[in-house]
């Protein structure tokens, strides 16, 4: 008899894991109360993408007045810009991709249930009033949008991911509570759109979890195109009159705007799943796991967001799929240090390992070297030249510890530093490999010799 | 005493041999008979990327029409298109550089001489006149294109990479001889820049010593925009009246074209160089090296074009840098093995090691698997889901062998398989790494692990 395991959400942790359960003969149940490929497939990685590309693009459109004889002639096509069929593509790449989850559980025999799953005991629970046993369970039920005070009371004239795609129309103002990814993002996005753009964060600066050298580059980006941005600011309260809403904050400050997004933070997703009578104990921080095997106890996994390890998509995935080799008896083996992380505003942001600052914390001998994309031949080409590539090394072995980029293609460039990394070669020996010229990439090969 | 080394030709081969060879204490001249930056910088990678990119952007205002709810005027606007302002652009970007190179020599105190070198001995040579003695010499002055008959005889009817990018007017139409890495990019250029463009090549295919799979895509997206190809067609003759040019081909066909393009090849630029009062025998296909150190004999080297190794600038950087070091007793360690390639049309096609053809003649058991852009998620947000990775894998050892990538961002992508493939990581173990999600490498990974 072939292994019955149970799966709770069909996200980056939930869908990789039934496919990869499925691929070592293991009979699946995928259960899913919003849509299949959750938070990042319907309102969060995916469909910012495709937003961001449309941003990105019409401000191109702005960039190319430079290059035309009549430059009014952009502007006039710039505000011809449909937001309606910008949605209507970002909805279409969302149902392609959703498409693409629904084949692929198809093709494996994958059972796909919407609906609500709620545990009755440690080997079964309830969707949509019946009764399923199973031999094993992966909870990746996912995050949703947090409001602390006092957001928590104006929560009906906020937005969060969960409907901020849904908007028909651009709003003439937005504020923007939280400068984290998902902050930064739709800045990028509501700027470029044209959208008079605001972010208060409570840090003293925008994305505070990343090196601050790196995030300059952004911030000085995001101001030169008129993004205001205000740090260690808390907000302490919100009106609301004709529409307009007044956020009031604790330096003294009231920032208007005509729509507020509270990306402040995530909270698991749990409330429904009657995780007591599974007897697995839950806090704000979500569902404590093994973090190799993602095993809560016994027969009970925890995969993605869920588990608070790394609130990433890709980590989930990577989650999801130890967690299945685990219940499987090939062993789970989950590594957390070497996540690639990305923000895909312009210039993008990448990163991977250890900053120079955690390094020296972590009492290794460090030091950091930059390259610089005003002197990247293909970056001048481009007039893509903000920011910057820095490689943190261990000055004892010579090892890379970890890579931080700001610029074009950061996000796709991460990888390079990653693959170094993760075969151990030294950073010498990396940058001495033959590069393309002119890429951006050159760069990087640059900061890994110096 | 240091060493005297004289280096002839400022390309991508000279000038970073002469600033590492002043960064290990030689003396070091330069001698230019054209401009600082070589080919490379003047009228080869750097000045292309620039008209690739401007192109490129007016292609997107085309692309985004249909995001428009006026798309005549995006038509509107792109046919505002300034060619001037894109040449000025174009020239501002090389210049750029070319200021960097040259504030490069003056810090290292590389005495930079503008003037065209002879050989008088294996010991001297004579610049502008003056004698000048040297320990070594690295002989590193590029080819020109090639006019193979019957394009011989009508060369001032006809442009070459040395002046098309002077050109001050786009033409109505363009033909190009040559469906190599040149050809292609001008092809893309022109047609997206509004120019009836015909491409004519001898072989069977465009792009002929490319994986013939890869190549597709980028002929399938050719011709999709209007692009016309003639493969397995050469041109017998050529007829110019009132400015038109009428090419006469041997399968009959004939090709009318207001501006005509010759990308047919390169010859090494060795006339003026008088190589026989330095004992140095050279060919059509140039001056022959020992592959590692580039030491044509005793102190005299050759790097670059020249040697015909590898007709890729940074290949040059490279073995300009081997031959540094070998003057200098450290020894060259030049490896033509993995060396990237890549040609910034849109699909981008850039590859790295062996194709699967040319594994399975060296007698590897190798099998080739494909990740299609078309399945990938940041591809289908951005709709840029033409092309696929493929990664070519010694099914014995699980090695990786090469890798051919053809979609966007695919020449700063190739650096991932190259990585991997430096450090010796088996293809298995490259792919279980956690890649960014959504990013267009995903595809390497997927691509890695099939």
């Amino acid at each position: 008899m072939s292994k019955k395991v149970l799966i709770i959400g069909s996200g980056p942790a939930g869908y990789p894991a039934a496919l990869r359960l499925a691929a070592l003969g293991a009979q699946v149940i995928v259960a899913e109360k919003n849509k299949a490929g959750g938070v990042c497939l319907n309102c969060g990685c995916i469909p910012s993408k495709s937003l961001l590309d449309a941003a990105h693009k019409f401000n191109i459109v702005k960039e190319l007045k430079h290059l035309s004889i009549e430059p009014e002639k952009a502007d006039s096509f710039f505000n011809s810009m449909d937001f309606t069929k910008i949605q209507a593509r970002r909805q279409a790449a969302v149902d392609k991709l959703q498409r693409g989850v629904l084949t692929l559980f198809k093709a494996a025999k994958v059972n796909y249930i919407e609906g609500e799953a709620a545990f009755t005991s440690p080997n079964s629970a309830k969707i949509n009033g019946q009764e399923i046993n199973f031999d094993a369970a992966i909870i990746a039920c996912g995050t949703k949008a947090f409001y602390p005070p006092p957001f928590d009371k104006y929560k009906e004239h906020l937005y969060d991911n969960s409907n901020i795609f849904s908007i028909t129309s651009l709003p003439k103002r937005a504020a923007i509570i939280g400068g984290g990814v998902i902050g930064c993002e739709f800045a990028c996005i509501f700027n470029a759109l044209g959208v008079d753009t605001t972010i208060i964060e409570l840090a003293p600066s925008i994305l505070p979890m990343e090196d601050e050298n790196i995030v300059r580059v952004l911030k000085n980006s995001f101001e030169k195109r008129g993004i205001k941005i205000i740090t260690s600011a808390a907000a302490q309260d919100m009106k609301t009159e004709n529409g307009v809403k007044t956020i009031l904050l604790n330096n003294g400050q009231s920032v208007e705007a005509d729509l507020v997004l509270a990306a402040i933070g995530r909270t698991p997703d749990l409330q429904s799943l009657n995780l007591e009578a599974a007897g697995i104990e839950y806090s704000r921080k979500g569902i404590k796991v093994n973090p190799k095997t993602m095993k809560v106890k016994d027969n009970i996994y925890a995969a993605g967001d869920v588990n608070w390890l790394c609130q990433l998509a890709h980590a989930a995935t990577a989650q999801g799929q130890a967690a299945a080799d685990d219940i499987m008896g090939l062993g789970g083996n989950y590594n957390n240090d070497l996540v690639p992380k990305a923000v895909y505003t312009w210039p993008e942001i990448a990163s991977v390992g250890l900053t120079l600052k955690q390094a020296l914390e972590k009492g290794y001998e460090a030091k950091a070297k930059k390259s610089f994309m005003l002197a990247n031949g293909r970056a001048i080409t481009q007039d893509e030249t903000e920011g910057f590539v820095q490689i943190v090394q261990d000055t004892k072995t010579g090892l890379i510890l970890g890579a931080q980029i700001a610029g074009a293609c950061a996000s796709e460039m991460i990888h390079i530093p990653l693959m170094a990394m993760t075969s151990g070669i030294k950073a010498k020996d990396a940058g001495m490999q033959i590069f393309a010229h002119p890429t951006l990439s050159e760069a990087v090969k640059e900061a890994l010799l110096k």
